[in-house]
């Protein structure tokens, strides 16, 4: 979506760093080719890969990750950030010189350029338009309904992974403090709609477990967003001070708090207005400005502008309105989140896990570590549900370990405010992979009618 | 949509001119502040003037136009982009000063940085959707159906407005071959969108005067692209040279031809890979891949991307997923294509037509007389229609006149490009508001069926 106009209304402004390379002919030609052809290989790729996953039963955020792995530095080479290093696929400016008719030296220029402007910046709109939808899917009724059984199941996934891992990678590892926080930060997460989707297709969605399930996952992503919105803000003062951390955590609660106590206020006024138009562009625009302010006020109290979106959808989710907003803003999550997956697969580094060399034998011990911390967290927290009846509570358990994308929202996060070191961004990548690899599966067996162990629970 | 991460990592980068800005604390932060707030500001206006709009039957392209004007150097000073010159409203500057807590010199940079990356891009986005659009909704099997009927109205309501408008600057206002030629070619457009609303509306768009509206309107906007290709690399290269027009006009109608030909294998191979996969993202991702290749392969001979933009509309347009594919742009056209009208309304300089000013005066005149070429060009080309049975032909003139969003596109690659002069800018704005408001009153008129002029028609 990103070729065009824009490209030369930049270069009317005096940057200097580009004024040398405006004036070489064809400069401004190659961007366009080069943003034509960049997000046609991320297309391109994500569908295959994305078709493969689909087939068997995968989420398709493994399919994307996957497409940007391929893509990154460590295989093809077709998608290179300045930050993580790495020169572009020598076939891929090839082509783009043939396909615009300009040097190799413009084209890898033009390609770099792209690269850091408008796919980057596509990855930022695909992590809010994510946030709002979660926010939008999240349905704070859900919640009070199953609220006091979930509570528990989803404060016990958040407490424990967090402690046991931030602990590990201090005591164990020798971690940074600030590292080993956000590390332990995205131990934190559970995928709604990872769980969701495998609960559905086996029919469990409506049974006590599933209930339960959706409900502590809908307060670990509230719990987690929150977490995230601490950690964030510590990793920008890159202090850990008492008094601070109290008062983000105090803002950040609060900030939701008063989005979902005030939701009756804020969603009628929200039906009221949209009610009374008739422009059909009016229900998207509104939508957008209420983000919009959601994010301009969590920012101005010092939290990130994501826990704005993310209160947004949740406050919009409770209108009729819902359905429609997911409809509308699918395509913005199809495109821009896509591009947000891709790039953070891009990102990592996996040579920094390739166990031949010594050095690296650390990462893979600690990626190992993440994932049982991981795994044994949430299996505890399943037994943490409060209930009178017998109930399943392994299944609660594997219903919470897919990481899946929130996962990854911390570890785009972490990267990207370059507080992680390659081999823990690696880590955490090869954590959520694999939980979210083998939740569908744990959760497949727990809940099937013969297994020994959905016996031994019931009994 | 466009807070966020992005400034963050753009500031990663060496550039001199925003390293000063960058060592400021709190540049960042203002940089989000102000596109969230610019993004509410624009959304905001557009939905309570839309809504004016649609309560009067009016398009709602002259909300997003007026929404411009009034948030732009013009009146309120709102939306300032540095081409356009003048100075960003003192009250927005101090609320983003009170909202991030910088100073006012970081204030009023991070708003010109935003406008300048991310408006501007936005609006890009917005010309390319609404182009591909434009292309999904040009039914190429209505066109053939009323074809005859249709190309003698499309050719004459084409060439004889820029004919016409061309000869009329250069000879008796004296403007320059390439301005000339461009604001000739503004007046080519017939808006689709408009003419077939106003058509529903009155019950009129199945009969033989709206078949063959509907027909020559599509056939204009094909028409009207090529024209503003070749046009546009005119600009580009500066010259006007015999040879290099032929080539332009060649390649361009070559390239569109070849898309409407080859239609047939196109779309099928796309529906034939779209049925085969079963990810819910790959119809969206896959237009997408379409979208680029066609842009890159219009790029590669010489031509401009929004030229295969639209020819991919066409192309997909054509299959069964026609519907759903306008359905998935929808929200893109809703919140880019607002953009991209309303930043043509801010970049308007209205002071250049205040009538106290002697200078200004010609550029009114430049006005009044494209808005008398643009409706007296397409009242002939109404006559031009060919058919055996009595039909209404005055009222297929009225209903080719207004230039609407295409006019538009004209205006602000025109402005873009920096071809056009500020009042022969603002003239060609004055022209499309005022043949897109008459439009819809006249083809009212024509088609009542007590109208004296229906009678005299009929007769």
């Amino acid at each position: 979506m990103f070729y065009g106009w824009g490209a030369q209304l930049i270069f009317q402004q005096p940057i200097p760093l580009l004024a040398a390379a405006n004036t070489e002919e064809g400069y401004d030609k190659a961007i366009v080719g080069a943003l034509v052809i960049t997000a046609a290989i991320i297309f391109v790729f994500s569908i295959i890969l994305g078709e493969i996953c689909t087939r068997f039963g995968l989420p398709s955020v493994l399919a994307d990750l996957t497409t940007g792995v391929l893509l990154g530095s460590s295989v093809l080479g077709l998608l290179i950030f300045s930050q993580s290093g790495g020169e572009a696929n020598g076939l891929l400016i090839k082509f783009l010189e043939f396909t615009t008719g300009t040097s190799s030296t413009v084209a890898q220029e033009a390609y770099k350029f792209q690269m850091e402007e408008y796919i980057d910046e596509s990855a930022n709109i695909g992590l809010l338009a994510l946030l709002f939808t979660t926010g939008l899917e999240s349905n704070l009724r859900d919640l009070i309904r199953v609220g006091s059984q979930a509570a528990t199941v989803a404060l016990t996934g958040v407490v424990l992974p967090f402690t046991l891992g931030t602990l590990v990678l201090i005591k164990i590892f020798g971690v940074a403090t600030i590292p080993a926080v956000f590390a332990g930060a995205a131990l934190t997460a559970t995928s709604i709609g990872i769980t969701a989707k495998v609960l559905k297709d086996i029919g469990r969605l409506q049974s006590d477990e599933g209930q339960i399930i959706i409900g502590a996952a809908i307060l670990d992503d509230i719990l987690g967003i929150v977490v995230l919105a601490v950690v964030l803000s510590l990793v920008k003062t890159g202090e850990v001070e008492i008094i601070s951390i109290f008062y983000l955590i105090a803002s950040a609660i609060a900030f939701v708090l008063v989005a979902v106590v005030l939701n009756r206020v804020f969603g009628s006024l929200f039906v009221s207005i949209i009610d009374r138009l008739s422009n059909p562009a009016a229900l998207m625009l509104l939508a957008l400005v209420f983000l919009n302010t959601f994010a301009l006020s969590a920012s101005a109290i010092g939290l990130e502008a994501i826990l704005g979106a993310f209160a947004a959808g949740l406050v919009l989710g409770e209108t009729k309105f819902q359905e429609k907003l997911e409809q509308l803003f699918r395509p913005f999550v199809y495109v821009y989140t896509t591009i947000f997956f891709v790039t953070i697969g891009a990102k990592v580094d996996l040579s920094v896990l390739n166990p031949a060399i010594p050095e690296n034998r650390q990462g893979l011990i600690i990626a190992a570590c993440l994932i049982a911390i991981a795994i044994f967290g949430k299996v505890v927290a399943g037994f943490a549900a409060i209930s009178k009846e017998p109930i399943n509570r392994l299944a609660i358990g594997f219903g919470m370990i897919p990481r899946g994308e929130v996962g990854l929202v911390f570890a785009g996060l972490g990267a990207a405010s370059g507080v992680l070191s390659n081999s823990l961004d690696a880590a955490i990548i090869i954590m959520v992979i694999a939980t979210t690899l083998v939740a569908p599966l744990l959760l497949r067996i727990s809940f099937s009618e013969n297994s020994a162990l959905k016996t031994q629970e019931s009994e």
